[in-house]
């Protein structure tokens, strides 16, 4: 082991904690600093003690600490706090040193920050990581972008702390320049959201239209997770659902029913509305987040807006059956969504996205990590073309076989007044992307008749737009450079 | 009348033209610049033909046309034209002069310029115009905001070319500081794309499902015009069933069903997810228009991915009976979302909005202009701090009266594979908004397992959190400064 450190790290809170533990574990020397000064003492005599890891009390004292190239990670929180410690750290920096941004920041803000610090004689690294505490320590998964020319000086370090496919593939592969790292964390987060929210339905309709117990929740988790739903989310909600405190009282059923949500769902979704892609499951993961947390308003109105619907007598086995194919359904529409984002940004940007490698990279270390997105690889590997997931022969046979199960799930939920918002808006798009004629003609009938918006026609070729004088009033005008 | 002009307007597309007239046919003497000056001869030459509207050739021969303090009307794409010609007009006007934007800008925006405008000495009015074409003829809708001391001098004559409500009050009435016009003029938009995309789920329900012809549904259209869905959108759309061209062909069944998105209905939802407000219905309807437009993807989908759900035999008397009642209900709910947007964001900006005063902004000239919004201003006279338009003693009365029939069509579309993105993703806001236990626990659970987000809990009040070290590992660290 050499007297410098392979790598210096800024930021002592959980995450970056567990990385460097993470890095020491596999032989990596790491220099860590954090400003607020005692907790490098806190972690140096405490988890790190004994391990290749030596502690810092300034910036100037990391950045001598460091080999050259020198490698500076911030796992710090997103936004302010990054740009000022680029700041800081470019003159104490030398030509070819690598900044690297663990954090999840906004992938445009990292497209910025690259030319920024590549204009100052440096590279960039913005790296999507996911695991949360568990994966950053064992192996989590790892999303970089930026400077390309930095890849190779990461990739050592990088595939050996990140978790490992069935295979043994390194869940961390490079993703693209620019934001794309980040960007690509971002969908990842997005489909976090929606995998929850699912979950959450699911639970929802067993609980209070089933009545299960969380005991045999426990068990019907237990099984989901050794089949298609074998998942991650899957397992610990499992674990959750079982999970006693001392006074043998269920943990998860004092827990407040109201959830926060921080920046990358939101900046999901904002994005597919940027790029025109209809992004409706995660959306509504995110409304439900919203509106979760309007708890005083809630129990208000279930009060002043209680009605008689009754709790249908529900087969419990044909039920939790049911449910299992309508949470697989609901979840491949959000990762044809998810996906559907990423090709349209992709192409927007310039990226060239590689989309079995980002499924290979999610299928372990992260959050979301799935027996189902190894078919999700096998599927683009197929087809790296693919327009939509739900084509792909494997998901659309899934998807037919699951589909009576899913509608009755759903008209079930509909009839007892249960909320399914992201269960029942999967199934929307499902059927809206194999509409071959949705109702919008009548939609640019209107926009035409009080805007004079025009349209286009069933009969002519694309490009090619008409305007009606519905009223007979208003003239010919149609509107091209004022929209309504 | 005055050789001067009260007002000078810039930009000839059809909403500039026909607002100019408008203001003419009051009396009111306008100038009238365009970029491309052809289109001042040809409208003064044209529609302006014999009316006190005087063509100008370039924006100083605009400005010397004004009688003081002038008032300059931006009709023109939103965006970077809006920038530029604030530019230009600054230094060629005097202190106390008015600069206005007529246009879709966005409410940001417009907060930037009251600011640069002021600064210069000027004054600033971001102004919501809504009405199309015929409107802007006829009498729009308008809601300005920016300036507080410029009210008093465009008062007069906005109010007098607004559109009345049945009681004579104009459609007009200050809005609020920087950008609230633009904002409330926004949101009306956003409730426009919600309202259409009802309409059109309906349309689709009763085209598909129903087999109806479009005479038959021009009789419902005409008839729910006469009930509670009495509205500008239910008037055009009984119109548009009927219209038929010079062959005798229905005009609409040759419509390509692709609907565009503009800025308004996106930066509403934007908004929404900025303040945390679960503005589901809105986002639905955004997401539809975007479907819409992959054409060729959903014609491919709909062969792979046909399945045989029946059409079921449904009565067309009840079914269309339900589905007024289906309509009215996520209609409700569209509006309460709206509603609560604006809320939250008035108080975010420090804007004192009275929504009261929008709603009957809303009743008249607009697109949206309907029966129901009397019935929200009334509402909000009633109870100015109304949390939510569902416990609104008249809305909520009419919600739990539809809710039968609300759910019957939405099972319906569910168990027929017919897509209601908005129609069902407002039943299940209704669920959510009315659930005293949603199953966010599951998901404050999942987050504290993985990510050691803390949670609340049930029994202690607000603001306490605590961490379950569900596995037995990882130790008690909280994530504080890193969110996964």
């Amino acid at each position: 082991m050499s007297d410098m450190a392979d790598i210096g790290i800024i930021g002592l809170a959980v995450m970056g904690e567990n990385l460097i533990l993470n890095m020491a574990n596999h032989g990596y020397t790491v220099a860590c600093f954090n400003r607020t000064t005692s907790k490098v003492d806190a972690f140096i005599n405490g988890r790190a003690d004994g391990k290749s890891i030596i502690g810092c009390y300034s910036l100037e004292e990391l950045v001598r600490a460091l080999e050259l190239p020198r490698k500076v990670m911030l796992m710090v929180k997103a936004g302010g706090a990054v740009d000022a410690l680029i700041e800081a750290l470019i003159p104490l920096l030398a030509p070819g040193d690598i900044i690297i941004d663990g954090g999840n920041s906004y992938f445009k803000d990292t497209t910025r920050r690259v030319r920024q610090v590549e204009e100052a004689g440096l590279r960039y690294i913005g790296t999507g990581i996911s695991g949360g505490e568990e994966g950053a320590l064992k192996g989590p998964s790892i999303m970089p972008g930026g400077s390309v020319n930095a890849w190779e000086d990461i990739r050592e370090l990088f595939q050996t702390i990140a978790a490992k496919t069935e295979t043994g593939a390194p869940c961390c592969d490079w993703v693209g320049e620019q934001g794309a790292g980040h960007f690509v964390k971002m969908v990842h987060n997005g489909i976090e959201y929606g995998d929850m929210q699912l979950i959450g339905e699911v639970y929802h309709f067993m609980r209070v239209l089933l009545g299960l117990t969380n005991e045999h929740m426990h068990e019907i988790f237990t099984q989901w997770n050794r089949g298609v739903l074998n998942s991650y989310l899957i397992e610990i909600t499992a674990d959750i659902l079982a999970y006693r405190n001392e006074q043998g009282e269920y943990a998860l059923d004092a827990i407040l029913d109201a959830t926060g949500q921080k920046g990358t769902g939101k900046w999901t979704v904002m994005s597919a509305l940027e790029s025109g892609q209809p992004l409706t499951l995660i959306s509504e993961a995110v409304f439900a987040r919203c509106l979760s947390s309007l708890v005083d308003e809630r129990r208000v109105a279930a009060e002043a807006l209680a009605s008689a619907s009754d709790i249908p007598d529900l087969d419990t086995a044909t039920m939790t059956g049911h449910l299992e194919q309508a949470l697989y359904a609901s979840k491949i529409v959000s990762y044809a969504q998810g996906y559907q984002l990423m090709r349209a940004t992709a192409q927007e940007q310039g990226w060239h996205l590689d989309y079995g490698a980002i499924a290979r990279m999610w299928s372990g270390g992260c959050i979301i990590r799935s027996a189902f997105l190894g078919k999700i690889r096998e599927a683009y590997d197929e087809d790296p073309e693919l327009v939509n997931l739900l084509l792909a022969p494997f998901f659309k046979a899934a998807v037919l076989k699951a589909e009576r199960a899913w509608r009755i799930c759903v008209a079930c939920a509909v009839e007892s007044g249960l909320p399914m918002p992201a269960v029942s808006s999967a199934l929307a798009y499902f059927d809206g992307y194999r509409c071959a004629r949705l109702p919008a003609n009548l939609l640019q009938a209107q926009r035409d008749y009080f805007g004079a918006h025009t349209y286009e026609r069933l009969d002519t070729p694309r490009g090619t737009f008409f305007h009606t004088n519905w009223t007979g009033e208003g003239g010919d005008t149609a509107s091209t450079s004022y929209d309504v």
